[in-house]
């Protein structure tokens, strides 16, 4: 039995909790360490990442302290998913779940943060920057709708990492959308992603991750 | 010797160099095609790669499409770096490669090409959003400075996949900045940020793509 390893986590940022996903999949220990945005850009938390972001994972059966959602996920399957249950060990399968993995964190993840930002943080209300956001994170819906044409995960025949890392962001649509996110009718113009997103969240990690995420969020 | 790589690029846009700088430091054979933007997001293309994007690659020696450049790049080094010169085989250091190249991915490209975006094609002149995409790049620069101090590249004491990964964009910067490029100050502010990126610069491999591109972008 290893170690629990401690994730630095945020009460509602979806990134850490797309680690805590993995976590719960591979059936990895991992203890929560609740971070305030506060402390995040300052010591002594810049020392684990210059970044001052989370997640950040600490494992004590290798000694190892990384940050980076995606890598941390890389991480995560070639030290603890011995069988590769949600990865491949075959090429070209595992180079398309590094494809799907990147595409999460570098055109999933920022579109949405930023449609986030601009609907809900920003000092000044710029419909024209929102519009922008909102257009990218359908084109999101119909990159992954067309992709899942005629098939039930993204990769092969099973759920891998590569699935389950877009998962916390789409989450995050209603508070996105707010009250455009009917206008949306996800299951009508994109039924491949709807279904997809759908048996996602009725996987027993994910179900209780957003259980969790949901009680974080009413306590911190 | 190996059949050439097809490189499908863009004259402008910094993700394709980022994988010929690979292809070059690796010296794998490839030829580029130069797409127009206006034929990405439909069908011939869009069957290639359903994001309607540059980079993809086509490698006829394994019979691969692949895109999203962090994950061609992760192709890249797997399949033809098997002395691992760009990158490590040993733990923890191959996993602080995959995580600055996904900090590359999720958090460098997204900011600077916002930050294009705002400084240079937005429809309408939104200063708050531009100033928020300019902060969000100098915190870039301060934690690459910061976690550049006393070294010479980012993991151990090679240059690796993840420091090449760096540079087409911040060969962007004069481009996003315009006018205030002068007043980042790069050099004080950010001296091992500026250091790196000088010793990145004079790599032959970078100068070839820079050169490459500057012919690409006249002719285009």
């Amino acid at each position: 039995m290893s170690k629990p390893i401690t994730l630095y986590s945020h009460a509602t940022g979806p990134n850490p909790w797309k680690v805590a996903i993995i976590l719960e999949e591979l059936k990895v220990p991992y203890t929560t360490k609740f971070m305030d945005m506060a402390d995040l850009k300052k010591p002594p938390f810049e020392a684990l990442c210059p970044n001052g972001r989370v997640p950040v994972i600490e494992d004590p059966n290798t000694g190892i302290t990384l940050w980076e959602s995606g890598a941390i996920i890389e991480y995560l399957v070639q030290t603890y998913d011995t069988k590769a249950a949600f990865t491949y060990t075959s090429s070209p399968e595992r180079f398309y779940v590094s494809q799907w993995l990147h595409f999460q964190m570098s055109g999933q993840g920022p579109y949405f943060g930023q449609g986030a930002w601009f609907s809900r943080f920003h000092e000044e209300s710029l419909p024209s920057a929102k519009k922008r956001y909102f257009d990218q994170i359908k084109r999101v819906f119909y990159v992954l709708n067309k992709a899942l044409e005629g098939k039930q995960w993204l990769v092969g025949e099973k759920c891998t990492v590569a699935d389950l890392s877009f998962v916390t962001w789409d989450m995050m649509v209603p508070f996105i959308f707010g009250d455009d996110a009917g206008s949306l009718e996800l299951e009508k113009n994109y039924p491949n992603y709807f279904a997809w997103n759908k048996r996602l969240l009725e996987r027993p990690a994910v179900k209780k991750i957003a259980k969790d995420k949901t009680e974080a969020s009413a306590s911190h």
